[in-house]
Parts: structure tokens; sequence; C-alpha cells
């Protein structure tokens, strides 16, 4: 067989034992939340047929889709997100499902992307939604569970930034902004977190708005004053919003991780009220969960309606997040003892083996009978923190020798003293 | 934008909540003992350059694989196996990984095949490997994975047919088989478990061997007095298989549930050593788990070689196996409580999920503010087994009604007592 160069598709990653580990603790941590709350897991595949996943997210969405024949002549397409399967399964099984529906997925997705730092072919989406209820109760509780993921990764500082679509348009209308202007207007918002107030009047001069209006604009939205001021508005839509805040306190979002911000418009031209986005001030690679409230999720698969609120995790980007804090490392990965093997003495390695496991610790012994040495080095490799070395002479004395990996010191002890420490 | 039926494709399955839940589980208990026994996850990517699959299976297994263009004109395709892309990964990390790599890969593949009842072309394998050893152990390390992972699945009667090449090449040998004509005699004996004894005679016969030979194959392999026999037989194959079984039972593998089967011919155009096979003989969908031991992994990636054993779980079968036996018969999803929601008292509900949940019990208040009615059918939908009911006169009281969802009963408590019985 000719030897193929064993490399792997630019944009895709390949996951070894110390990164998946980590990995899967993080999805540990945020299946609990969910959980928690409700929320149960669904899986969709990954390929669909093409007419189900092209024309949903726009040109750009199909220039992005992996899409192909199959040896069949059917149209096939890799998903691009897991919203748009949601929204058929949905479509498809509704009165079957518990209404409101509250469902969790996490799984790969793929995009024909040109690879670049930290943008992938092949990622990990993560995605909670409630869907079926226009309950402020439920955009509460999508706060909750942000508040309470960002907690459990071991984070203080972040802040959960909350707006709404209504709020936005009455503001923007109050101060004074046609109609037909004031998504163009919010879009132009939109680009503040990359820009300046200043630019971002000129973006809404530049669409024909008059001048005293821009002032008004920034009087009450833009500036720094009253962007995060809630209690100065007014108005059916500033009253909703205040419910909110206070069915999130109910649900135990502390004040200090909220706060509205009326510049926020992320993807407002998709969401129709709420919206979320998790930022950590300290952490400079962006945004680590966003979402919102939509009217109908599933309106491209069924006249039926399903408004609903959801969010989708950064999951590559809390993953990171973590790294930098230190999180992981101390890493241990499966196993927890490495018990060296003596040829010799094999039959009693074994039975120190099955002993360790049966007091549920996760333990190996070494498959070769290697220089001593070597087996060291392989704990080492393995992160595994404990090794404990079982020769003849310590078979003889009813005592196994119990080696700290990360001090490098070893001491002579019973093996139940060695199941203790190790414990 | 016009609607798309919402069906997905043929062969693809969408999991919902309680499927994913029962699948959640499996996975859960596989990767326990995975961990107990020093495995380390690792993943691969879905999409992989073409010339890393291609070529690796076959004529059939090519034919087989979704293959592509993307748009930029690279050839793409969904892996097949995850055996292949472990093999690269192998060849490519192999001097900073830990040797011999125990690795454990739990994914979906793809297969452009027909469906059939239980066939798929999106399916989730599930395999673990040592790779870089020739040492026995690790083969009877693999027969304690399977032997821990069935008992852990709550399976008794299950069996580990084992088999081994050189085994089955010495008896064929000596039985007067032309070298030439080993392989094709094992590949007629493959047949044994879809038919009977003299057809598998008649079919080795037709291969040009003798009749005299052909009675002695019967007399030494398939008979059913001598196909489980170790003891009569020997040579260093069969001293090295009863190295094995020693080994096995080291490792606390219970002599009822492991059996020499001579038949067993499961791939042994691909294993070069031990090979196994898991049956549950009530159990009549095929078997569960197979695998064995191969000479060298990656050598379409490498000139270094990796030998190693190896085997894959029958994911979907071993969660069809527990649901016939009622394992998940009282399966709780993801929420225990379910608190209703009255508005005139929806703060004091709100306290009472809270305190629920920091009790560690996963709960959820009713989004709405619906009838009681419509929130019990939600309850029972999502197989919730507790509801708390808290209305005004509870409040009043400090009492809530605990109502167990299965018996219908319902009772007054305090709270404290509630989580109690909940516990």
């Amino acid at each position: 067989m000719p030897i193929t160069e064993p490399k792997n598709l630019k944009g895709t990653r390949d996951f070894g034992p110390e990164e998946m580990t980590k990995r899967l603790l993080v999805l540990e941590i945020l299946r609990a939340i969910f959980n928690k709350y409700g929320y149960d897991p669904i899986e969709t595949p990954a390929i669909e047929y093409a007419e189900t996943i092209l024309g949903k997210y726009g040109e750009e969405g199909d220039k992005l889709t992996y899409s192909f024949k199959d040896n069949g002549d059917r149209d096939i397409a890799l998903r691009y997100d897991q919203t748009v399967p949601t929204a058929r399964f949905v479509a498809a099984n509704w009165s079957n499902l518990p209404m409101p529906f509250k469902r969790y997925q996490i799984g790969p997705v793929w995009r024909a992307d040109k690879p670049q730092k930290g943008r992938y072919r092949e990622f990990v989406q993560c995605d909670i939604d409630i869907i079926g209820t226009t309950s402020l109760v439920a955009d509460a509780e999508v706060a909750a569970v942000l508040f309470d993921v960002f907690k459990a990764i071991g984070c203080d500082d972040f802040v959960i930034r909350v707006n709404s679509r209504a709020l936005l348009n009455d503001l923007l209308q109050k101060a004074g902004v046609k109609e037909e202007l004031v998504t163009p207007c919010i879009v132009a918002i939109d680009k503040l977190d990359k820009t300046s107030v200043d630019k971002v009047k000129e973006l809404i001069l530049a669409l024909g708005v008059d001048k005293a209006v821009v002032a008004k604009i920034e009087e009450t939205i833009l500036s720094e004053k009253v962007r995060n001021e809630l209690s100065s508005l007014e108005g059916e839509s500033a009253k909703s919003m205040q419910t909110f805040f206070d069915l999130a306190d109910g649900f135990g979002v502390e004040e200090k991780n909220i706060m509205l911000d009326l510049t926020l418009a992320r993807g407002l031209d998709y969401y129709t009220g709420t919206t979320y986005e998790v930022i950590i001030p300290d952490f400079k690679v962006g945004s680590l969960a966003g979402g919102g409230r939509y009217d109908n999720l599933a309106e491209m698969f069924s006249n039926k309606s399903f408004p609903g609120v959801g969010i989708a995790f950064g999951f590559d980007r809390i993953v990171l997040w973590m790294e930098e804090q230190g999180t992981f490392d101390n890493l241990i990965l499966a196993s927890e003892v490495l018990v060296v093997q003596f040829p010799d003495v094999l039959k009693e390695n074994m039975k120190t083996l099955k002993t360790l496991q049966e007091e549920s610790i996760n333990a190996e012994l070494y498959v070769d009978a290697a220089k001593m040495d070597k087996q060291l080095k392989y704990a080492d490799k393995k992160r595994i923190p404990w090794v404990i070395i079982q020769g003849s002479q310590e078979v003889e004395k009813g005592e196994v020798l119990l080696r700290n990996m990360s001090s490098g010191e070893q001491e002579s002890v019973t093996l139940q003293e060695a199941i203790e420490k190790i414990n």
C-alpha cells in the first residue's frame, strides 16, 4: 500500500488526550447546568437533504455550506448550525413534544470557510432554547442559565449584556427616526463595539437622519451616561425590561453580572425581543455566549408559529478562557495510578491493580515488561499522578512503593495506606 | 420564505430527549470503564482529505465513502470509521504520545449505504485500542474492558468468544491444509454462524481440500466437542492462548463469561492474533462487540510499525439490548421536579425553585401562566417524577403540595419534607 501523508484537512483539528479531556470536562459542566434547569438533550444528523439547509442563511450561508451529490444523486449538505436542524425537528415532531420545548444540543457544524486563527471548518456548537413560549419568565431563565454556567466554570467578573429590540425601537422612534430607518440605525449601532460613538453618529447621519435626531440618539442611547440606565426610561418596553430584570433576580442572577446595554445590537435583525451577550472584560477574544428571543423558530418548515428564546455558547472560547486561568494546570487524564509491571510478580501486580480499581481508583498496569525508567516516563507523559512499584522485594515485605510523580518522592507503605494517600 | 418539508435524510436519525438521554447514559457507562483502565479520549474531525480515507477499505469501502469536492476544489471525504483517522493521528503524533498509546474514541461515521433495518448512513462508533505493543497483557486487558462493560450495563450471561489467528493457522496446517489454502479455509469457517458444519465442510471441499483433511478439520476445529477445548491442544500458539486466559483471569474476567471458540473467524483476514466477539445468547440481533490484534495500525501512513489490539462496541445494539431489558423503563430526563407557576405568588414559586436547585435537585418552573392541567400534562410528557404546587393558599400555610406523578397522589408538606421525599 502506498503511504499517504498523515495530515488533517486545514481548518479542522485533532484533539489529543489532554485537549479532549479538557473539552469533556467543560461539556460536563455545561450539561449539568442545562439539566439543572430541565433542558433535555436532542441530536440531529450531521448530513441533511441539501434543501433543508440551503436558502436558510442567506447567500453567504449557502456559499459556506458543504453540499454535494451522493451516489444516489441526492443533494446532501453538512449542517451549517444546529438551529435550522432543530427547527426541522420541532416542525416535524411538535405534537409529540412537551411544549414549551426546552432542549440543548451539542455537536459539530461545518463551514466551507477560509481557515483563520480561531476560525475553523469544523467546530462544536452548544446551544439551548425554550421553544413555544412568549413568556418573559423564559427570557429570565435563559439569563439564569448564562449566569450559572459562567459561575460554574469559575468566572466571577463576567457581564451578561442585555438589550431588547422593542426598547431600542421605541427609543429610536422617540428620538425621531422614521420607521423605515430604524433597522438601518440598529445596524449602525451594531458597529459600536468595533468603533467610536462619533463614527456611529457619522454612519447614522449618512443614512439621511437629521443632525438633531442623531444628537438625540447619542443623548438617549449611545452616551455612556445613559447606555446602562433603565430607571430613567418610560413606556411598555421599558416596563417589560424591568420585569425581565426582576425575574432574573428571582432566578438568582446577581446584579453585578447583568447589565442593560442599549447599544447591544447583536443580530437584532433576527431577534425580536431580548438579546444577550456575555463578555469577560479581561478576555479580549470576544463574547463567550450570545442569543436572544425570536418570533418563529420554524417558519421555514411549518405554518405553525414557534416563538422562543435561546443562546449559544462559544465552546472553544470557554475552553480557551479556562486554559488561560490555569484551570487545567493540574489536569489528570483517565489514569490516577500506574502499577509498574514486574514479570516475576505479575500476578501480585495484577491483584494490586484490581484492589485499586475496586476502590474506584482509575488505574492501569503497564502492559509491557519494560525497564522501570520507561514505565515512569509513560506515567509522566500520561500525567498520571501516582505510581505503585511492587517488585519481588516489596511483595515479600507485604508493602508497595508509592511514588508521587509531581514531587518525585516515594515511600514504602501498605497497599491500604497507599489507597488512603491516593484518595 | 417557501416552506421546506421537515424530513431528515433516509438512513439518518433524529434523537429526541428520551433517546438521547438513554444514549448519554450508555456513553457515561462506557466512558467510566475506559477511564477505569486508563484509556484516554481523542477526537479526529469528521471531514478529511479524501486521500486519507479512500483506498483504505477496498473497493466496497471506497464506494460507500461520502466524498466530494469543496469550493476550493479539494477532495474531501466523511470518515468511514475511526480506525483510519486514528492511524493517521498516531502516524503524525506518535513521538509526542505516551507509548503504548491507549485511546478511546466515540463519534459518528458515515456510509453511503442502502438504509435497512438497523443499518444507517450515519451511526456512532465507539472503540478502544492499545497501540504500540505486542504484549499479551494488552490482549487480556482488552478482554477485561469487555467484561467490565457488559457487567456495567447489567448483563450476566454474555460470552466473550475468543480465538487466535496463530492457533487456527496451526490447527489447519496440522490437519493437512496447504499454506495457500489456510486463509480461504478461514473464510469458509467464518460462514459457520450463518450455516451448518456440513455446509462449511462442503465449502472447504470446494476449495480443493482433500476429503480426509476436511474430516480432520471437523474433528479438530468444527465439531462441538473440540471447538471450545483449549486443554487438549499443544504447541506454541496453544500455550500463548493459555497465557492469555490466565492473564484475563488475573484482570478479573470470570470463566463463565469467556470462552475459546476455534470457529470464530471474525475479520481474521485483518487480525493477526487474538480475536474477540461478544454475544448475548438470548439476544438475536448479532454480536455486541468485536475486535482483535493487528500487526500494524498505521501502515498506510507511516514506515514505523504500530502493532496493537482493539475492540469496537456496537453502540446501537447495546442501547437496544438495555431497552429490551427494561433498563430505561423508569427513565428520568433532565428535570426531577416541576414547580407549577402561580402568577400571584410567582416570587414564592421562584424561591422554591432556587431552594430545590440548591439541594442539587434538577428542577424547573413552568414558564407560562397556564392552567394547572396543562402544567401537569407538561410534567407527564417530560417524565418529571415530582410536581410541587404552591398557590397562595399553600404560601399562607407555609406548605407545598407535593405530587407524585406516577401514583397521582399528592400531600401537603413543608418544602424541607418535600426535598427529603424527592431525595
